[in-house]
């Protein structure tokens, strides 16, 4: 904890960063949650109404959403995620050498964003800064393990006025038992979005989709969300 | 050195970015120098343009100029550079225990710069970053300390593809050094901007002006930039 009651959390709208979201406000003591949202080229930004009526829900005044898209060149390269880049691929067909760094990472993404959480909540007298790695990121994901986090607070250890700890408290979490701890919160899933292409309704095939739609299953419950009728 | 001969500099147009620029391109065996520069919602963005100067004089044709002036906001309460805030001081009335990190440090800049240099060069399949800390830099900057750098990289290694490396060459010199290595060079310093005051001619008293004058003082060569006739 820092030296006040506050914290600054990545927030996208997605499953794992909203649910951290009513965990913070309703369990934790901090008195206010700043919430930090990215637009950085990504293909579609549906979600970000998602985080944007969560935060208001609450009663969080604070939400900066900071427009990165100029970003979006020097990423495009490096990820599907970008627009402008390639298709997204279905799960399966990613080989499975692929996968310990698949074309839906966006290079270095986690420290960019960390990087600016920080500098905001350094601006601000804040200490703490979350984001909602877990622990079914950690296959393909270098910046969602518990090592990127352990460096990342020991570069901010250097700090020599104001020292930023970033916390993950999901890293040790599957999806479906931060998706169980949410409803025991009583978080609303139906304003969520995590699936990669940004229609209408989710798709239930890119890889965000399936892991969302295996975890509601898991746990024994629908997922509010439309999805596509006819699965493509 | 990396899997290519191509590197990725921080580049501001500034004295010391400037003379990395001619020693990578001179000196070290990089085909290509890309060159990144940061508008950040800083006072002014005079240097920017002397950035681009220097890139075209070498022949360097990637230079991306990424708009981040959508941060300002989230600087402006812990930095006098940034558009908004309070104004830039005389070096002499910054109290000693307060230079440990100045009124002119930005809440965690060099991470940002570094970590979007870094993704950049990721989707480019480059492996070097440089940028231009140097020994000067240390007393104030936590972020300009080989301790910043070699944890940078300890993150960085976890990279499961594509390892970033950040380097710093000049940290270990002083300004002056850098100078006399940019005359050898023969870089040409009536273009490059260093005044955090923005006006038609440099201030001569904000702390960089007075760091710059005196390292021109030291090699006994006149800074080619036009000062203010009565120095404020």
């Amino acid at each position: 904890m820092g030296e006040n009651l506050n914290c600054v959390l990545l927030i996208s709208g997605g499953l794992d960063s909203t649910t951290l979201l009513h965990y913070l406000v309703k369990k934790k003591p901090y008195k206010k949650v700043y919430g930090i949202t990215f637009l950085y080229g990504q293909k579609h930004s549906r979600e970000i109404e998602y985080a944007k009526w969560q935060m208001d829900l609450l009663g969080m005044k604070h939400h900066y959403i900071v427009d990165l898209s100029g970003i979006a060149p020097l990423l495009r390269e490096g990820s599907v995620l970008i627009k402008g880049s390639k298709d997204i691929p279905h799960l399966d067909t990613i080989p499975i050498a692929e996968r310990i760094q698949p074309p839906t990472y966006v290079p270095n993404r986690n420290m960019i964003f960390l990087s600016l959480a920080s500098a905001w909540a350094e601006s601000l007298e804040i200490s703490d800064v979350f984001y909602s790695a877990q622990a079914q990121d950690e296959y393909g994901y270098w910046d969602c393990t518990e090592s990127f986090v352990a460096r990342m607070n020991q570069v901010f250890s250097l700090n020599r006025k104001h020292r930023i700890t970033v916390h993950a408290p999901f890293l040790n979490m599957l999806k479906k038992e931060i998706l169980e701890l949410g409803y025991q919160l009583g978080v609303d899933y139906g304003h969520t979005w995590s699936c990669y292409r940004g229609e209408e309704k989710a798709c239930g095939n890119c890889p965000t989709c399936i892991e969302r739609l295996k975890a509601f299953e898991d746990i024994g419950q629908k997922d509010p969300l439309p999805y596509m009728e006819k699965i493509k």
